[in-house]
């Protein structure tokens, strides 16, 4: 989830593809979208017997703290995007060749797909029953739904890019994965009811493989990937400029 | 939130209006305005079928996560007021000049509306029927509304002025936008119920609007603005002062 | 709530009577007591017809972004101690003068009692009703109430004193207010049910007087000092030697 | 929670049983696990006639403010482990002896028996009588629940390694014990219905001694240390290497 400081032409990918460290940072990646998934499977879970399971504030807060942590132990590993709306933003903004991106995308995907496995197998039937990847609520029309997750990737990738940007960064600017985690805490709390609060097609697609549930599935790709698109165009073409004129006036 | 550094004389106005940065901080001020509300109205819901959603806690932590991630990651473009009250502060210290005071109330106000549509068109029926500009408890007289907005918000101003003087920063000063999110977090779980915990008139002022909803509306103007102004007046003339006496004692 | 900077001997007090800035610190006391007070009467409010109002949790998270926005915002005015707690443990390292104490601790009550009132009057009987000092669970006896104020003072002041120690401090070492609030939320959340988790004899002192509720009075000033007494010595003569030794081990 | 900065060899334990800073070492680690294992316990007590105590979210909150509180206060003191699994995890990185680790673990176990006779003594009957060791839900199979201790316990730990590993450290690393504590979080959001979220073995031992319960006591052993095994191992051979290789293609 952290501006990733590769900046590599395509022709570099065949290099890229002989060291080591491009392998750890798969793996990296690998890992740390495997323990996202299973905190963000696990935090929702409703358990019969014990009330309060399951709250919106306990996934907006444990959710929090996952990205939080996991960006800040292992940014240097290739970013960790943990979610291919990040890895679509920074490919627009050639922080990362298209290659890497693809290479990105299949890794979330896989690690998503483990990660629900693994709840599946480690719970009981009495919560994995209702295991599901993120669904509309049945009030949610569909263009609704993909408005919201379109709103809440949009503000996610919005701040993603403003918190990163090492153009800008002062003195207070020095802690972004908490403040990327402090947006994901709020969207989910803005979306939970309504969509799931995705804002992650591989998250998503990870849960509908292992349920084979495909509810509205299109809309928690278009999304969230239209979100991260505009507000990627809108920051590099407007935000991003820090011109003499900025300087002058400010 | 961030107290800006443009410290623009009146006759000024004419060369800032054709500053690009100056259309870019706009701008900036209208999309984390708009992101503010969607946050303050989505976050508040309550979903008939689904217990513990909408509940005090959520709201206050979801504001915390929205005020300090907006503020930290775009403060540097115009300064990410928000609110009315934060506005009216930094014209009263003349941190801003009063015509661009006046150019981000209106700008609050209009994305305060926007961001209600928004919500209103996302969202089912069973819950835009409930949305409604935050509002008096019944059991609360219109002076004592008065009295907790004015509270809340100089409770905030009161915060926002210490964290961000510039004058009296040292290394563990460096966080503002967190430490005026806390207090956020705060005030929403000391008045939700009795108010709404506003603090922002343009926000009121926004969902009242567009749900042709006006009660008590005066008391969200004149009590978060009063709340400031003597909050802004007490640091002023006597926090602000760092003089040779407190170097010596201290 | 903060290691002030102050090391006045007795002799210096007729001097700081004179200063201006002695007494900017006690208004800087007196104002931050003051919305303590607010907050912690007023996050705790059970109101009849909403539920999840007054939950544990929310007091936690409320009074520790308090105190940490207090702390950090104003924290150089004279160290925003806002507990008689804070100040015992101050006056025993010789921080600050018994004289300066004993003016804080009359300041404190005066705040919390102001607090106090004006809660009573901002809101509708329907709460303020059930305005009383922070008391003892009906099943808890006086000497276990007495033990866990004593614990969780000593706890609080024990992380206070390690978080401001200057002459430990390294680069995380940066945020004590931060480290000193979360204390305060475990605290609330350990014993809010048992005692009220108070460990603060002003502010009960200041709802006694007001409601006139004198119940198990003795404890909630006992408690929490001889915790603070206890923590810092303690820290005085076992935790504040970096000797040579210390040196060479690590 | 913090890698201590001793890397002694065996040879020298002789020299550091003599030293002072070892005796006070021991101290830290002995009041802070004896603290934590306070708050662990009283956080999650459910109070028959109050509604929402003892929540989830209480707990993982509670036990962050703690875990990051003590560790940040006092982390030179020995690096305040206050979990076998971490320290088994500085063994295997050679960051302490086998001997200290030894010292380290009775230490840790003796603290968690006295803070549970503490919270057995301080609380009444009501509460005290439901007081039970870290057990699994009666639907969670043991071989499951051991897998959920090692996932919890993995994620803990390599978090813990990535987010105080000096040599990777940049400007914004500078917040390790808030990071570690924000995992703390999230795991006991993940785990606390289905095996009570130990990843601690002392404190579950401490527990069982204290109320005479050992169901399923030995996963709480083999999960959390084999968990940390793994995440240490890998952590050490793949993600410890910084080589250059990475710093050419980054």
């Amino acid at each position: 989830m952290e501006i990733s400081c590769d900046r590599l032409s395509l022709s570099k990918i065949k290099t890229e593809l002989k060291s080591l460290a491009f392998y750890r940072d798969l793996l990296a990646e690998l890992l740390t979208t495997f323990f996202l998934t299973l905190s963000a499977l696990s935090l929702g879970m409703t358990w019969g017997d014990k009330p309060y399971t399951g709250t919106v504030e306990q996934v907006g807060i444990g959710m929090m703290c996952t990205v939080c942590a996991l960006a800040w132990s292992l940014g240097e590993f290739g970013g960790i995007h943990m979610n291919p709306s990040v890895t679509l933003a920074l490919v627009l903004l050639s922080e990362i060749t298209p290659s890497r991106a693809l290479i990105y995308l299949v890794i979330q995907c896989i690690a998503a797909m483990a990660g629900t496995k693994f709840i599946q197998v480690v719970l009981p039937p009495l919560v994995t029953d209702h295991l599901k990847p993120t669904m509309l609520h049945p009030d949610v029309a569909e263009w609704q739904g993909f408005l919201i997750e379109g709103w809440l990737t949009f503000h996610l990738i919005f701040t993603v890019l403003g918190a990163t940007d090492e153009k800008r960064k002062r003195d207070g600017y020095c802690i972004p994965p908490l403040i990327i985690a402090m947006t994901v805490a709020t969207c989910i709390g803005c979306g939970f009811v309504s969509t799931g609060s995705s804002m992650n097609p591989a998250m998503t697609f990870g849960a509908a493989v292992v349920t084979d549930i495909w509810d509205n599935h299109w809309l928690y790709w278009v999304g969230p990937l239209s979100g991260s698109f505009l507000a990627t165009l809108l920051y590099k073409f407007v935000f991003d400029i820090l011109d003499n004129s900025n300087e002058k006036t400010c």
